[in-house]
């Protein structure tokens, strides 16, 4: 298998070392991820600017692309052609916070992974850590492990098109780790709040901040999987129709030119 | 009602103001939008820097809020409270293409309205144009004029949460336009091809680009409906959980710990 790893951390970042040298047991891997940090930077195609990419050692034996774009962009260049070679499967991460529940939309781990299945190539993105983010994490390593069973388990060449999976990690002691759940999205609760400053010349600004993000952890959500000491592998999908609304909206006048 | 009007393109695009415009027809209207075109820009929370507000007069009578952020980032800021009042709907556009099939994630037209959601506000993304994107927007008034009709159709304070509405009206004269249509996601067909350059200096650079997007113009779809001539309304959810993939993977091994 030929295996993309990126992420939204940037090129340097150890989550993608770990992730790399993990799937390396899988496939021949390439590893292109942005050269720097891009969390929270949404699903981007960089159109306005050409991209750069630059050849960078992450240890004796690996060498990394880094590129200014986005790691929807790197996933993009890969897939599109710069190694001269096709992708069997694009692994992002290990992103160092959770990405569950409406995370899913902002985060460069998962778009990263959104990416690859716009260009009809299986997607898995992988995140460490707790509901509401507290622990830093140091070793990504029991992780990467995890991370390396899942896709191994399955069968990517007969997997579904247009899918990614968004696969949580719990932020444990691998002994308190209680296996795996395939889980459906759960709600994120945000807690920012606009937090105005005035700068040191007296003009405002602005930081969007507040608590760390915490979730309902409802059975079968990745949330209650992971606040119940699981890995969530959550299947994602592209299309956003909310079905059930469609009828309700059919009932209402909007069909009239006037 | 408080209306809070932004955009992708930029405080000063013309689609802004003729919906702004329109949309004071049905309440009172805010507008804060970024400062610069953010196209492409996917769903963006910055929070590794502060933001920064400056007012701007688009007409005598219309004054705009612009800020240093993404659309996202600027609805935000004004339903965390940069008004200091309550929004009942956030309204994105007019973007001079259209946003159809996968473009949901990528826009900022349409994340501008995922963000509304977020904050338990009904979101509505207005775009304008053709399928292939060939054509010039000149005129924004009679796509406002559909959107501020579409709005005024829906009862926003039972509508919903956690649904916005994408609606995509068709570059055509408005004798052609033959009404109204629900619709589900429909897939959109990208043609981007990497396109490897040398600058000056000898260094490569990359362009992601090639032939704008086409997409499969399925009856039920946003894509076949502007096809057709009729304006699209979608309703989207941030729930992207592929259901169905969800028992094929509970039947792989991937439960068992080791």
């Amino acid at each position: 298998m030929n295996i993309l790893v990126t992420n939204d951390d940037g090129v340097t970042a150890p989550g993608l070392l770990a992730l790399a040298l993990a799937m390396q047991k899988l496939g021949t891997v390439k590893i292109l991820a942005p050269d720097r940090n891009w969390s929270g930077g949404g699903h981007v195609k960089t159109i306005d600017r050409p991209l750069r990419v630059k050849e960078v050692k992450l240890t004796d034996n690996i060498t990394a692309f880094a590129s200014d774009g986005a790691p929807s962009d790197c996933v993009a260049l890969a897939l599109l052609g710069f190694f001269d070679k096709k992708f069997d499967l694009v692994v992002s991460g290990i992103n160092p916070m959770p990405n569950l529940g409406h995370d899913v939309t902002y985060s460069g781990t998962v778009t990263a992974a959104m990416e690859a299945v716009i260009w009809d190539t299986p997607g898995m993105a992988v995140s460490l850590g707790s509901v509401e983010n507290g622990l830093l994490v140091s070793d990504y390593e029991p992780a990467a492990q995890w991370a390396l069973r899942i896709a191994q388990q399955i069968d990517w060449h007969n997997f579904p098109m247009g899918i990614l999976l968004n696969v949580n990690i719990p932020l444990l002691a691998e002994e308190q780790i209680k296996g795996v759940r395939v889980t459906r999205q759960g709600l994120r609760l945000y807690r920012d709040r606009l937090d105005r400053r005035v700068d040191p010349r007296g003009r405002p600004y602005y930081w969007i901040g507040g608590d760390a993000p915490t979730g309902i952890p409802e059975d079968g959500t990745d949330i209650g999987a992971l606040v119940e000491g699981y890995v969530s592998v959550t299947p994602l999908q592209l299309d956003l129709t909310a079905y059930p609304a469609m009828s309700a909206l059919k009932n209402w006048s909007l069909a009239s030119k006037n």
